[in-house]
C-alpha cells in the first residue's frame, strides 16, 4: 500500500477542526502530521477536546507563526481558521509549499468576485488571485473542477444545505427565480466555539430566535451560486434561526414553480438528479427530513410537498453542519482533489437518537 | 369583597389544564370548585402535576359522567378537552347549567362555518347552534363581542402567534394578501401529553423538523379570520415545526407591501395598533423577538425587518404557547367575560433564562 | 397605604440580578430607583434582558462608580456581584448609608471566620467588622437573628439545597455524622452569566460531568453550618456536578441513622420540622421530588426514602437555583429585615412544564 | 476472504436495535440477514429509522412467530427484546438451530442463580438450563468465557458503567465493601422507545430527578458480579437518574481505601488493569470523565479522584449506554465468540459537540 498522505489542520481547537480529526483519524488513506492551534498553542488535542484522549499520538498544537510550510511538507491542509485570517495563512502556505492542496473552510475564498467581496466584508481581498485560483468545493455540483483544483473553498453550511435543493430545479429553470424564500435553522455548533455571552447555554436552551433578519453574509455566496446556475442575477430571501441543539441545518424553502410545473415534478427532477449521488438522499414525495436523521454523517436529504396554495411547493433539506456542512464536505473535497473514492473515510451512518 | 366565582377546569390532567390551574390559584377573584379528569379520576392534583403538592386543598380530579352540572353552579367553566369530545360536553353543560360562562380551549367551537367544519374535521358538528354562538377569543382583534359572549372559543397558539402580527396589517390593505408565508416554530409541549412515541424525549431532542406539510387543521382557523379581516378569501402558506424546547411558539412571516408601503410603515401600523394593549409588545425597527423572552408570561413580542428584497418585509412573533397560546389567554377572556380589569391574574413576568 | 421602599439591585445585568428584577418588578411594597451593571452601563434594562423590554420605566443601568449612596437613599440594596468586588461595594455603601438594609448575594460574607475565609479564598476579607455583623440568610434556620439584621448573607444555592434536609437531622442527633455524601446536580445558570468557552450551549447540551471533585468553595459553608448545628466540627464528602438545564439544583443525600433510627424516622422529623413553612415541602414517605416541579417558585421540595442497606437512608431536595438559591430567598431575607410578611411577592407557583 | 456471517438482530425497532443496525452495517465481516420488530412486521426499516433510508437493501422487519430459525441458519443472533420474552424466544431459537451464537442485550440471563432472578423478577425463569449456560458478557472481566460461549448475557448499561471501575478495585480487597455508594446518572434512551408519558419531551427537558430510590431491579447484577469478585457477598448502595439528554451514563462512586490506600493507589490498580484495553481509558488522576467525550463510541472513561476526607476516593466513570453500555458491547461479544480482533466494527470515535 502506499504511503499515507501527510495532512495538517489549522485551527484544530475549533469545532470544525474537532470535527476534522474525528474523520481524519478514521480514514485509511491519511495520517494527521500537523495541528494547529493559537491560543491552545503547547497543548494537547486531548487538552481542548478531551474524546481524543486515548489518541495520544496526535501531534501537539502548534501556533501557526512557528511552522515552516515547506519543511512540514503537507499533501493537503485544511484551513479551519476565521475569516481574513486565513488569507493571509493560505497566501504564505501556498507561497512556500505550492504542491499542498488546501481545503478552505472559512468563507474567504467562496466568492469569486472581488467586488462582491469588498462589498460584503467590508475590506479589500489581501489574496486576489487565489481568491480567483479557488473552485468552489460543492462537490455535487462542481465535481469536475474540483477533481483538478489546488485550493478548494469549502461552501458554507446554511448554503450547502439551501443549495443541494435549490441549483438542480434553477439550472432546468423549473422555478419562479423571484420568490423563493428560504427559512433556514441551525443547530449551535454553527455558531463556532468562541466564548460569546449570547451563546452560553442558558442563553439558548428553552428558546429559539431568528437572527440578522434582511441582511446575512451567507447571501453573497448564495447570490454567487444561485445566479451562475440561473444564468442571470438571483436573489433570495433568506432567514436564519437558532436552534437549541448541537448539530443539524434544516431549510424550509417556498418555491413557486414555472410553467405549470407541480411539486411532484421538482420532486422527479431531483430524485433523477441525485440518483447516484453518496451522500444526497431524495426522500419519498410528502415525506420531509428531520436533522436527527442525518447527525453525524455526511448525508443531506431532500423533502419535497406540495403546498395547498396551486403551483407552489415547500422544499425540506436537512444536513449536520459539522460534517455535510463543513468537515464532512471538506474530506470529500480531498477524496476528489488526491483522486481517491469519493466516499472514503465519509461512511459514518447518522447517530440517532 | 364580593364571593369569589366559581371556576372549574375540565381536562385538568393535560398541560393547557395544568397551566389553567396555575394560573387561577393566583387569581384574586376565583377559587377552582371542580377539576375534571378521565383517566385519573380519583386522582388528586398533586398526583398529576407534583408542583401542586403544596396545595392540598385543590378539589379531587373527577370524572365528567359525574357531574351534576347544575349543582355544580360553577361561574366559568374552562374546558381543556380534546377535540370532539368538547362539543357533547358543552352542550350538555350548557343545557344543564346554562348561566355558566365556558372558555373552550379546543378546537371545536373556533370555526363559524358549519361547512368549512365538516369539511376540516371529516364529521358534521354536533352542537351547531352553539358554534353559532360561540365569539372567537382573540381579545386584542375581538375584545367587544367577546364581554357579551357566553360561549368563548379561545383560538389556537399557532394562529394567535400569526394573527396578532397580520390582522392589522391585513385589515388596513396593507400587505399583498396572495403571497403571505408562515413559517412557524413551536415548542413541544403543544404536541399535548399524550404520551406517543413521537413525542418521546430522545424522538426530539437533538434535531429539529417540519411537519403536516402543506397541510394542517390550523389553516382553517386562519383562513376565516384573515377572510374576515380583508373582507375576501384570504389563503396562505403555513408551514409547523417542531422545537426542542418545552414552551414558546415563533413565527416568522414573509410579506410585501402593498402601494409601496415599506416595511417601516408596516411596523409603524403595528406599533400604533398594539399601543395600548397589555399583552402585545411591538419591538423597536429592526429587532426580532425570542420566545424565551415571553416564557411563561401572557406577553406576545412583535419584531418587524426590510428584506433585502425590495417591497419585502419579514414580521416575526413570539408567544408561549400554553400561556398567550392557549391558558393565559383563556384567563384574559375569563377577564373580559366576567367584567373584571383584563389583565387580572396575567402580570407574571417572562421566566428567563 | 405605606410609600413603596426604594430598592437598589447591585450587578442587575447577570442571572440573579435579573431574577432579582422579575421578582421585584410585581413585589407590592417595593419600587425598583436603582440598577447598576459596568460593562452595561448606560443601557437599559431591556438591553440586557429584553423581557424587560414592556417595562420601560426601569432606572437605566449605571456603573457603580457613578453612585452617591446618600442620596440614592435606598431602603434596601441587593448585592449580586461578583466575589471579592462585594465587599468593597458593601464597605462603602453601608459607610455612607448606614441605614440600608443590605441582602448579598454573593459568598463574601457567609463565612463567619476570618481564618477560614481566607483559607478557602487566599487572601484576606477586606471588611472583617462586616464579615461578623453579617447574619447567615437560610431564613427557615436563622428566621430570628435574620429579622434583625442589616447585613445580610444569602446562602449559595447548592448549600441551601444541602442544609435544609440536613439541618433538622444534624439538630437532632438523628443521623451519624462521619458518613454523609451529598451528590449534587446543578442547571446552567448557577454558573452565571460570563462568557467563557465550558458554558457555552454546545459544549453542555447532550452531556452531563462532574466538576470540582473532592474541593469546591461551597465546603466552606457547609462545614460552617452543620457544624454549628452539630456543635461539633462536621466534614462532609460533596460533589457537584453539571446538568443541561437552565435551572434548578437536586441533591441526593447519602446518611446512616444513629441509634436505631430508620429513614422513616428521619422523614417524621423532616415533615415536622417544616410542617408550617411556607417554602419548604416534605413529601410522602418515599416519594422524591423532580427540579422541574419547583421551577421559578421559592419551593424547596424535599423527600426521604429507605436504602435497601439497613440504616441507611437517602434524602433528595430540589430547589430552583435562581429563586430559592439566590433571588427568592434573598426577597425573603428582604421581607423579613423589613417586617413584611414573609411570602410577600414570592407565591409564584412553578411552572411546570 | 471468507463469506460474511449471517446476521439477525431481533427486536430491531427499539433503541438499541437502531443501534445494533447502525454498527452492524459497517461492520466488515457481517451481512445483516434478518431483522425482526412486533408491531412494526411487515415496515421496512426506513419506516421505524428514517436514518436507514439510504439503505434500501436491508432485511424488512418481520414477526418473530413468522421465522423458521433452521432456515434462518444464523451465524448470530443479536436479542434485543423486553425481558421474559426474550427466555422463550432464545429458549426456541437455540433448539432448532443449535449453531446459532446468541448475544442477550436483555436482563433474562444475566442472573446465575435461579433463586436470586425469581426473588427479583417475581416468576420463576423459563428457560433455567440456559440461564445456567449463559455467560454474563463483560470482556474485560470475563473474556476467556466468552470466547467459548454461545449464549453471551449482555450487562445492562449502569451496571457496565459501574463494574468496570469497581472490579478491578474489588478483587485486590483495595476498598472497603461495606460503604460503596453508586450515584449513576442516565440519558433518556435507557428508559426505551415504549409511549410512556414519564419520558415524553416536555416531561423530561429542563429538569432532573432521581427514579427508583433505595430499590432497582440492577442490583441484583450488580450483586451477583460484586460478590463474584470479592469472593463474599456484596450489597451497595445504587441510585439512579434521569439526565435530560439522549445518550451517556455517569456513575460518582465514593469509596473508601482499604488499609490506608489513598485515591492515588486506586488509580494506580485500575492504570495497570486497563492499560491495554481498547475500550477503557483511565483519565490521568484528578481529571474526571464527561459523557460527551464517549457518545457514539464504545468507550469507557474512568476518573479517579481524591475527596478532601483522607482515606475516601472518588471514582467516576462515564459511558454511552447504546453503545459500550448495549449495541457496542453486543458487537464486542460477537467478536469474541466469532474469533474475530475484538475491536472489529467499533472504532467510531466519539461524536462531540
Amino acid at each position: 500500500m502506499a504511503a499515507k498522505a501527510r495532512i495538517g489542520v489549522l485551527g484544530a481547537s475549533g469545532y470544525t477542526g474537532g470535527e476534522l480529526v474525528r474523520l481524519l483519524l478514521r480514514h485509511p488513506r491519511v495520517e494527521i502530521a500537523l495541528l494547529t492551534a493559537e491560543r491552545s498553542a503547547g497543548k494537547s488535542m486531548r487538552d481542548v477536546f478531551p474524546q481524543f484522549s486515548p489518541f495520544p499520538r496526535l501531534p501537539p498544537l502548534v501556533g501557526i507563526a512557528e511552522i515552516d510550510w515547506a519543511a512540514a511538507a503537507l499533501d493537503v491542509a485544511f484551513c479551519a481558521l476565521p475569516h481574513a485570517t486565513t488569507q493571509k495563512v493560505v497566501k504564505e502556505l501556498l507561497a512556500r509549499s505550492p504542491a499542498t492542496k488546501v481545503i478552505d473552510l472559512s468563507a474567504d475564498f467562496r466568492l469569486r468576485d472581488v467586488a462582491a467581496y469588498a462589498r460584503w466584508y467590508g475590506h479589500e481581498h489581501q489574496a486576489p488571485e487565489l481568491q480567483k485560483e479557488a473552485v468552489y468545493g460543492l462537490a455535487e455540483i462542481h465535481r469536475r473542477a474540483i477533481r483538478n483544483a489546488r485550493l478548494v473553498a469549502n461552501p458554507g453550511c446554511y448554503t450547502t444545505c439551501a443549495q443541494l435543493p435549490l441549483i438542480p430545479l434553477i439550472r432546468q429553470k423549473a422555478i419562479d427565480l423571484a420568490e423563493i424564500v428560504i427559512d433556514a435553522k441551525s443547530g449551535m455548533t454553527g455558531a463556532g466555539r468562541a466564548a460569546k455571552e449570547a451563546m452560553l447555554f442558558s442563553e439558548v436552551a428553552e428558546g429559539f430566535n431568528a437572527y440578522g433578519v434582511g441582511r446575512h453574509r451567507h447571501m453573497a455566496e448564495l447570490d454567487q451560486e444561485f445566479s451562475l446556475a440561473a444564468g442571470r442575477e438571483v436573489i433570495v430571501t433568506f432567514t436564519p434561526h437558532l436552534v437549541p441543539m448541537n448539530r443539524g441545518i434544516l431549510s424550509t424553502i417556498y418555491v413557486r414553480g414555472r410553467r405549470g410545473r407541480r411539486a411532484e415534478d421538482l420532486h422527479a427532477i431531483l430524485l433523477k438528479f441525485y440518483m447516484k449521488e453518496p451522500f444526497v438522499h431524495v426522500l419519498p414525495f410528502g415525506e420531509t427530513p428531520h436533522t436527527r436523521h442525518v447527525r453525524g454523517s455526511n448525508m443531506t436529504f431532500i423533502g419535497v410537498a406540495s403546498d395547498r396554495i396551486p403551483g407552489r411547493a415547500i422544499l425540506v433539506s436537512a444536513l449536520d453542519n459539522l460534517v455535510k456542512g463543513a468537515a464532512g464536505q471538506a474530506v470529500q473535497n480531498m477524496n476528489l482533489v488526491m483522486g481517491w473514492p469519493e466516499t472514503t473515510g465519509l461512511e459514518q451512518i447518522a447517530l440517532f437518537p
